[in-house]
Parts: structure tokens; sequence; C-alpha cells
């Protein structure tokens, strides 16, 4: 699972009670400052002293903290979550990417790691879990007690881009007898607790835990006290399947103008609240995974404060597929040195055709993807993305293989080598764009991700036909080019 | 401009009053009921019976009547939107992707355009309207009526990635002197008006527009209706200036969990709300512009919806350049092309080294697009991030190298022809990772987009360095590989 910084937290009630504008950015300017406390940082972290680092962050942004915590080197991450109080560790890691969070929990003692674990909220608890390794993960869940160990193993196991994995258990939560005025007692009470709840709805759950209602809280205001929520509610509600996947749920919220919506499991039982908000969360997150695996990152994500070998261990494992790739397109050029050798002004050419046919077929990748992601192509409508990349092709085709043609006559005086570059262009524009149109369609439609159609693997099959086109149609040619 | 669909309805006051549950997706199967539909379709638009297509629309999903929407042609698609009622019309346009809606918009008569924006929510107009041109923008809004053209001006002038381009003008906006006894009538009387609403927090104004507080919906629960607002309400309430960029709202938003903040311009005048889920949607938005820029869309956005001529303009106006930097490489080959007409299996490498070069210099770039989206590098620290893309720059240039130099000693037999090619990959991988990882971060210091550090401009630097570097060393080294 490739993800991003912590969820965001559960709507929260803000409190406005803090005075003065914002809009110069609290940072940027101060780095040089952070970077001046970096030492004291250390300092702090080697002598254990808690209280002077807790002190320090209490003045920083999440956004400076982050940073501050990332400029420590592995050990320093590791002592500094070690001497915070579990509470003010949880603040932390609540900063850092998820990935990195999980990274400094799999170096700790697992006692000390479940005091944070236990701290976090539920969801987030899951995610950073998630990121550990399955001995990792169960060292740190049996130093929890058993029911919220079996909470978060639960909400862990769901994958990060379905229902499940996006919403959060924090909610409101009544039996269907409770009065309102019971209700309004609850929420004066336990206005703590409730302060970083979704204050909105509540929602209304038997005593088999199956959900049955959803109430607007506005409506308390014009209700009498001595009503039951199961009279005044919104009866047998919308809700979301658990396993209900991103695309779909995404197609909900655009349907249905809801802030949030109760997610239930197979049985209908109330398992947690899917907010807007998170969906929205989830669809930047895959836009950044997609963005990430274009650009060759695909071992799992990184970040610089890993250990080199590390970072320099997942670069590699995608390098490795690609050199081998690589290899391929270049048996096309052995197999034809003879013709090369022969025409050597052919070699000045290569590097452009396999690099245009890349870019353009790169091109109709992305296209590809943003209307799978919009939902105005359906990945069965091979033929008609195909006839539209086709004319796309037919077009820049002709007009950069003319250029290439051009360019290969004033450089070598012989029409038949603008001919062989221009026509292999030509043709090889239009098979990239073909290929780069068509495979996210195809790969989706049969499960797998259509992000990593582009990259690498598009163009060593563009570089093998472009090879193929240019030193097979010269050799073709020969007598007219030597 | 590169944007997406349209921006998320202001948080609204959902009504879960129906029934059943999701989790099968409405469409997806039913692609091809929707084709067959098209047919019928195309003879109601034809015919100009706006009723039908109405009513056939309303049994449909928001994404499959974008999908309907976009399996017409151009001319049919204006002809549908004119012969719909306009309140139809625009929610119609609410379901497409922006540039989509202000394209068809653009083809429209300017009165009929008119009464579509006038029926779409502030921040959408402003949206559809801020994708036109000048000239196309000013005649549909001299059809409206002079307040409301100047509001959707406003709007449209903002930067989609500001504060005051994200914001919605839909609040509860109340002024200090009314009583919680007024603010309930007036809630109940205009429930209409409201329902798309958020109406967890209303916003005090005073006489001359300033903000002067800040109002939770359910404190009304526990006051006297006697009181006045300016009585209850959080003075002096955090607020955010409408200029405030994309990353410092993400960092408000991280550092207060706000639902929504109030936005004020530079006379602290209120001129909006701004909800923490329109900055997540920004950042979506972004992302997927990053990867579609890092794809070469960069002329504007494409879908296959648009005219042919077009989408080839686009594509070409970012292959042109590409083609100009690619002749920049081919000329390095043109330089050494003596010594690889004496060292014709120095070609079949070639492709290998610029490719692999490339691609590891794209993954540089995309940790360092991370770090700086996550705030854990700062764009100053080149020298820290160099230090770090040298040291796997090493490792995997070894790596990769020692393979090559193997490969190219088994296919020529020649250990020189190996060291030439393997040390040329080796330093042309360390050139690569610190071009890519260092090169966003100078971008972003300068006020440049880093997001087009990646793609062909890294790999033609890449390639022609590490032409230059095969060839050289060969050229080098000629009487050992002859």
């Amino acid at each position: 699972m490739t993800t991003t910084e912590m969820p965001p937290p559960s709507p929260a009630s803000p409190n406005h009670a803090e005075s003065t504008r914002t809009g110069a950015s609290p940072h940027g300017e101060s780095a040089s400052d952070l970077s001046a406390m970096q030492t004291p940082m250390n300092d702090w972290v080697d002598a254990g002293d808690g209280e002077a680092i807790h002190q320090y962050m209490d003045t920083l942004t999440p956004a400076d903290r982050a940073w501050a915590m990332s400029h420590l080197d592995n050990d320093r991450q590791t002592a500094l979550l070690q001497c915070l109080h579990p509470d003010a560790a949880a603040d932390l890691l609540h900063t850092l990417p998820e990935v990195q969070a999980a990274g400094v929990m799999a170096t700790m003692q697992p006692v000390d790691a479940a005091a944070i674990v236990h701290e976090l909220p539920s969801d987030q608890a899951a995610d950073v879990v998630g990121h550990l390794n399955q001995t990792e993960a169960e060292a740190i869940l049996q130093e929890l007690p058993a029911r919220e160990a079996e909470q978060v193993r639960t909400l862990a196991a769901y994958d990060d881009n379905v229902a499940g994995g996006l919403m959060v258990q924090e909610m409101l939560r009544f039996a269907p007898e409770m009065t309102v005025g019971q209700v309004i007692a609850e929420l004066n009470e336990h206005a703590d607790r409730y302060s970083d709840f979704d204050v909105r709805y509540a929602y209304v759950a038997g005593d088999d835990g199956r959900l049955v209602g959803v109430l607007p809280m506005q409506q308390l205001l014009f209700v009498k006290r001595a009503r039951t929520l199961g009279e005044i509610m919104i009866a047998n509600p919308l809700s979301i399947l658990d396993t209900t996947p991103l695309d779909e749920l995404a197609e909900f919220f655009e349907e249905h103008h809801f802030v949030g919506a109760p997610v239930v499991d197979d049985d209908g039982v109330l398992v947690g609240v899917l907010h807007r908000e998170a969906v929205q969360w989830g669809e930047a997150r895959r836009a950044e995974a997609d963005y990430r695996k274009s650009q060759g990152i695909v071992g799992g994500e990184e970040l610089r404060t890993m250990p080199l070998w590390l970072r320099a261990r997942r670069r590699l494992s995608w390098l490795s597929i690609n050199i081998v790739l690589n290899v391929g397109a270049a048996a096309v050029i052995a197999t034809f040195q003879d013709t090369l050798q022969a025409v050597i002004a052919l070699a000045v050419f290569l590097p452009i055709i396999s690099d245009m046919s890349g870019c353009s077929g790169n091109q109709a990748v992305a296209v590809s993807m943003r209307e799978l992601s919009l939902g105005l192509v359906r990945p069965s409508e091979l033929m008609r993305v195909w006839i539209k990349e086709f004319s796309v092709g037919l077009i820049n085709g002709a007009v950069l293989g003319g250029l290439v043609a051009v360019l290969a006559y004033a450089y070598d005086g012989n029409p038949y080598l603008g001919l062989v570059v221009g026509v292999a262009l030509m043709v090889n524009t239009i098979v990239a764009v073909s290929i780069g149109g068509v495979v996210p369609l195809a790969l989706k439609r049969f499960g797998f991700d259509p992000a990593v159609a582009a990259g690498p693997l598009l163009t060593t099959v563009t570089d093998m036909c472009g090879f193929f086109l240019v030193l097979g149609l010269a050799t073709m040619l020969l007598s007219k080019l030597v």
C-alpha cells in the first residue's frame, strides 16, 4: 500500500476562539531558525529530556514539527518518541506521513509502541499498524488490551481504498429508546469526549448493533424532550457497505449531497461513519500514488529519512525490471547492427524516434487515466478510445514525421534517409498513442492498476517498435541509403 | 489552469430519507444499456425534445449522466443544453468536468448560456466562466444582471489554488443585533434556501461587511431566545485571507481542526467560507495536474470529447518543444559519429544508458515532489537533498553499471567495451538522481512549478550527458575498442 500523510481527523467541532488572522505562512522563512534548533533537539533527545522537547514542539506548527522530526537521524527519532509521554508522542506521530510513523514504531520496544497506539484514534492506529509487517504488528498488538487489539486488527485488515479503510469509528451513536432529553444531557455531560466528533448527525443502532436510523442533530432544536429517537429519526437510512471501493464511494457522494454516511458490514451492523472529506482525501492519495508509480517509485513509498540501503533497494527493484526491458530494445538494434554500421547517420535519429514516441504514448496514457477517473469512459470502450487516439496519432505523426524527415535530409542530404526516419516516426507515433490510450482501459478491465501502463513499460515497447521500424525500413532501402 | 471536475458542493444538509443500501455500482454492468440508449438520445436532441431527455436523465446517476453527455457529438451536446430548462441544464453541467462544461457553454448562444450560469451556485459559475476566454466570458456576463455578473467576475478572477478560488459564498450570515429567536425563525422559514448550506456555523458580519464573529449553531440549543448573536458569538475569530495559497491552507487545516473557516479580503470584509473538504479537493486536483504534466499533457486539459484539431494541437505544443530538446541529444551523437561507426556495438548500449538514467532521475523527482508536498523538505535544502541522492546514486549506479558492463562484455567479448558503458552508466546515474532530486526544490524556490522538472526536460539532459559519457570515453579508449 502506498500511502500519504495521516487521514483527516474526524470533522471536529472547531473552536474559533483564537484571535488574529492568518495568511502569511507560519514557517518558510523560519527554516533557518529551525535548522539552528536541531542541535539542542539532538542534545535533548540524547539526554532523554522529554519535557524540554514537549515544550519546544508545542511552539511549532504541525508542519514544522514534522520537519523537525524528519531532520533527526533514525535512532534519535526512536529515542525521541520513547522519551515523550505516549499522549504527546501520539500527537507527534499524527503529523508524520504514515509510512514514516510506522517506520519509527517498528524500531521501538513493542510495549512503548503499544502505549502510543493506545492514544491514537482507532482509524489512525489501524493505518500505522497496517504499514508494519505481520511480526512487528503482532508484537505491538499483543501489548494492547485484547478488545482494542481486535478493533485495530479489524480496521487494519481493510484495504486502504474501501469504505472500511477510510471510515472513522468515532461517532454519535445512540439506542432508539433514548429520549431527546437524555441525548442532550449526554452531550452536555460528555462534551469533552464528543469534542472531536462530527456532531451534525447521530446514528441509531439496536441492541444487535444493526443500523436502524439517522438523526440530523439540528432536529433536536424543534422537538419535545420526551420523544424517543426511534420516533423522530429517519428510519432505514442509506448506508454504505464496508467493502465498497473508492470509485463507487466517490460516485455515492457525487450523487448524494451527504457530509457523511453510515458504514455497515454484511449483516447490516453499524461499523463506522464515512465522511465526504475522507473520500476526497482517499482520491488525493490515489492521485499521488499514480504519480509516484508513473515516475518509477513502485517498490513502496520513499522518504529521504529512510535508511540508505532501503531506499537504494526499493529503487533498484524497479530499475532492474527496467534494464531487462531495455535489453529487449537493445536486441533490436543488435539485430540490425550491419545496417546501422552501413548508414551511421541513422544512429543520430534513433533516440529522437524512441523518445518522441514515448512522449506521445505517455500523453495518451494520461488522457485515459483522466477519463477513467472521471467516469467518461468505461473500461470496455477499447475501440472508441482507439479510434480517437488513432486520429490524433495520424495528425501528430504526420507533423512530427515530416519535421524529422526534413531534419534528416538537411543533416545527410539523402532524401531516402528523410523518408525512412519520417515514416518510422509517423507509424510509431500511431502505435504509441494506440497502446498508450488502450492499455490503461484493458488493465482496468482485468482488475490491474491502470497507472502502471505509463512509464518504462510503454517506453520500452515503443522503443523496440521504433528501432525496428527505422532499421527495418533502412535495411529494405539499403541500396538507396549507402 | 488545469482543473478537474466541479468543486464539491457546499457541505449540504443531507437527507437520509431514501431507503436501500448501496454497495454495488449503479453502473459498470449497465454500460451496454446506456450505449443502447444513445440512439434515442440522439433522436430526442435532434427533435429538441427537452422533456424526454430530462425524464431519461433523471433515471441516471450523475456519473452515468456525464457518460451519456460525453458520448454525444459536440453539436448535439450544445443542442441538448439548449433544449433543456436552464435549471436542468445547470444540474447536468454540474456533473461534467469544468473544462468540458466550459467548452459546451462557449458554443451556445450567450443569452442561453447566461440563463444556465444564473442557475449555478456562485463558485461553480465562476469556475466555468474562468475556463472561457475573455471574449466568450464577457459575452455571457453581459447577459446577466450587473450585480451577479460582477460577483462571478470577482470569483473568477481568483487563482484556482488560493482561498478565494476554493471558497463558497453560500453561508449562514447574520447581523450581530439579531436574536437567537429571530435566527431560529429565519432558519425555519427559509429552510429551502438553506438546505444546501453548511449549517454547523453561522458567520456574523457588521453593516460594513466586516467579519465580527462566528457562532457554532448547536449553541442555539443552550441559550435563551432573547439573547443577541453579538452576545453569544465567538468574537474576533480566526479567518483566512482570500489570497492565501493552497499549501498554506492545507497547513491551516492541519493545525486547526476546523470544518471550515471564514474568508476575508484585505479590509477584513467577509467574502466567503472555505471548507476543509474544498482544500482537500484542491490538493487532489493539484496532484492530478502534477501527474498530467509529468506525462506531457501541458497545453491544457484534454478530454476525448474535444474537437480533434484542438486535441492534436495541444499535444503537439508539448511534443514540438520536446523534439527541439531531442535534437540537442542527437547532436551529441552526431559529434561522435566516427567513434560510433568504428565501434558499432556502442549503438546497442546507447538506449539502455539513456533510458536507465531517465528512470533513475524520475524516481528522484518523485521523491522530491512528495517531500515538498509533505513539508518534510524546504526548497532551500538543496545540499541536504543532493547528499541524500548522491549516496543512492552511487549504490544504484555501481549496481546498474556493473550489470551493463557484464552484458557488454558478454555481447562483444571486449572488456574495454564493458568498462566504457559501465562507467558511463554509473556516472550518469549519479548525475540523473542529483538533477532529479535538486531541480524540483530549485524550481519551487524561484516560484516555478516543480512538477515540470520531471519528464522530457530531465530525460533530455540525462540523454545528452549519457551519450556524451559513452562516446567521449569510447573516443579516449578507441585504440582498445577497435
